[in-house]
């Protein structure tokens, strides 16, 4: 029986879960798989949440180099989150001969060619599934399954926060504010919910993904970035009418004119397969030349789901003794040969709030047309939803155009009419 | 740059489309993996289809000796399928060293063990990600993803053809045979249709994919397999009215009392994730005891989804040149530790024409209660659909319970009752 030794580093949600399947899966571990896994090590300062688990005494390290020099750990689980001190404690350990497994995204997005390059020198395997959307296995699919394939399109919600906070939204009619108080009491959200809610978890997740998708490194400051903290329940009761529903969707493209990078809400249809990934569930629905269509779908966060994915790279690590690295130049920034794509196509919804509906459309499109952008549908009246006392709403939705091109009719018609465009939300077709 | 020299056995629809990808990505693959892969041989009985893909002349072989005794060729793909002559021939391939990538559903399901054990003896690599579910990644998802899971379900919607049949009678109204005729017109379904419409495809398929998930043998001859050839338009209609949609489900289930294994049509809820898969999409729906619900969706056949998921395999092995074996005892037949259910429990949909509507339906739930069963919901009158002038059909849901007992009430409303049992069908909630 081979014995595998493992240390955590921070029992938090994601640590601790990891910790409770290792520990109550160890018969099964080695009936399944012949391996001896047992959690030999772990760091966490506070002592009492390592306790509570019923981790022994003797097993808290009190330092990393603890870990880095106990000859009973083979793999250490990275699961501390944030830059520092994670960095240093995973190029700590690699140096020490361990293989580490994590599931910190922010790290990975931001260090992740440092790390590939530390486990190379050390012939230590680097794994992180458990990065993305916790679950779901989306690394390694595109890792070791897609990999025949150009990727042309990669749609995911990779937030389960956001996406539980849209769904409430959607479903319940409450307000942003509403819902993500809700969130805060329940656990969803962190009390402080910038990470999630401004998009940064998800474009980090993106740049790990993308990166993959397009086999050349796609770095977390060359995403566009939007939050879903202006999505109003207007905008969601408006889209719904029109068959739509709002995600926060993390967007990749690889095309002619380059290389498109984006998290932002949008609306898809709600025939769209993502459009039912509801509350914490995350999903990805990739694109490429020879597979077709591909959805995976599971739960994006969470002690056991995300534990399992931390898990199932333990034991590919401790069976697959030969590590890989990056399959493609993983470095700092992108390849100078690497082009993007910034300015954007895409159908868009708008939202306009008209002072005095009679004549106010023709010269919205006028000044739409005026840009080149054509419409696709409209509804007018208090029914599109939101609308102040004495005012109308009116809501577009545009044939595929171009961001600067809305950007600028957007300018043209806050100034020169007596319409303010509420929203600008895009639309994925 | 890595050489990888490839021979494809058959050039049918996967094999083609196997060759195709890789003929048309060969710069891709050497920018994007440092491979450069070239199909070296084939061997094709039709050489007018070998020339038609524009394969050399020189590269198509005249026996698999030829292919065996060439140095150029280091992974040999098997997309003939049937048992004879292509186990055989992956035996004979392996002995001269070479790997295997195998799209062959039924030579894996029948002699995996022979070909897991000829690989391990001449140390070379055996894959098989495109046996199951086409562009779907769910090989290596078991394997190399869920592994830390004990999976507790999987249900998978695995046989294109009589997906789509199913999908075209509910959306049409059309009968089975109307749809089988067109299926085959379109390419849809072969000549001789039995392979998919009895269910031997997905009872292949399901005999790889459970014992994956449960780390045994599950043979084919241990999966309980019925077909779709009985269904009727009138039962889909009645199905929609409640809610139910109809799928050929391959069912794996782990509990207490042991594993069942079952491929047969099943009313799904249409809110079910499995519900919207349509035509001749695949999904399987995993539950793991850490992981929760994992979806993966994806094109379950044709040329280029399937030769995604072999060319995925062939960079696979020329990346991975350490090679694993199966991740359990993979004998011919099962373990005599394993045990099956064979007496399920299910819910079910019955469907009675009854002579004399009057005072049947307290009859007939006698009966039922004189079994153990307890309705759940139950439809009447005409608008159940698919009556017979003068009769009155009666739909009947039942709670779970098992279907030995269900068999028994049949067959007493069918001897004392003045009511027949049009159609028995689970109900999977």
């Amino acid at each position: 029986m081979k014995k595998v030794g493992v240390a955590i580093l921070g029992l938090g949600v994601v640590g601790g879960g990891a910790y409770s399947i290792l520990s109550s899966h160890r018969d099964f571990y080695m009936k399944a798989h012949g391996l001896d896994i047992t959690v030999e090590a772990v760091l966490e300062l506070k002592r009492e949440r390592a306790l509570s688990l019923g981790i022994e005494e003797r097993k808290i390290a009190s330092s990393i180099e603890e870990i880095c020099s106990n000859p009973e750990v083979d793999i250490v689980i990275e699961s501390m989150g944030g830059v520092e001190p994670a960095r240093s404690f995973s190029l700590a350990v690699m140096s020490a001969g361990k293989s580490v497994v994590t599931s910190n995204k922010e790290l990975y997005c931001k260090y992740g060619y440092e790390l590939e390059k530390a486990a190379k020198h050390n012939h230590v395997g680097l794994f992180y599934e458990a990065t993305c959307a916790g679950g779901v296995p989306v690394v390694r699919a595109l890792l070791d399954n897609l990999e025949g394939n150009r990727i042309t399109s990669f749609i995911g919600i990779i937030n389960g926060t956001t996406n539980y906070i849209l769904t409430k939204m959607t479903n319940e009619g409450k307000s942003y504010k509403e819902v993500l108080a809700e969130a805060q009491r329940l656990g969803y959200a962190e009390a402080d919910p910038e990470t999630d809610v401004e998009g940064y978890d998800a474009a980090y997740k993106l740049s790990i993904l993308s990166s993959l998708c397009f086999h050349t490194k796609i770095p977390f400051a060359d995403i566009h970035r939007e939050g879903i903290t202006k999505i109003s329940s207007a905008d969601i009761l408006c889209g719904k009418r029109l068959g739509y529903v709002i995600k926060l969707l993390a967007i990749g493209k690889d095309g002619e004119k380059g290389i498109e990078v984006r998290v932002h809400p949008a609306f898809i249809r709600t025939a769209h397969p993502l459009a039912s990934v509801g509350d914490s569930y995350n999903a990805v629905y990739i694109t490429g030349d020879s597979v077709e269509d591909v959805m995976l779908y599971g739960r994006g966060a969470g002690a056991l789901p995300t534990g399992s994915a931390i898990v199932g790279d333990v034991i590919y690590c401790a069976t697959h003794p030969q590590h890989r690295y990056s399959p493609f130049e993983n470095t700092e920034n992108a390849s100078p040969a690497t082009k993007f794509v910034t300015n954007f196509e895409s159908a868009y919804y708008l939202r306009l709030v008209a002072e005095d509906r009679a004549g106010e459309l023709s010269k919205i499109t006028a000044i739409l047309g005026k840009y080149g952008i054509s419409v696709a549908q409209v509804i007018q009246g208090p029914a599109a939803g939101g609308a102040q006392a004495g005012k109308a709403d009116l809501v577009v939705i545009t044939h595929v155009t171009r961001e600067e091109n809305v950007n600028k009719a957007v300018s043209a018609i806050n100034r020169d009419l007596q319409t303010e465009v509420a929203s600008v939300i895009r639309v994925v077709e």
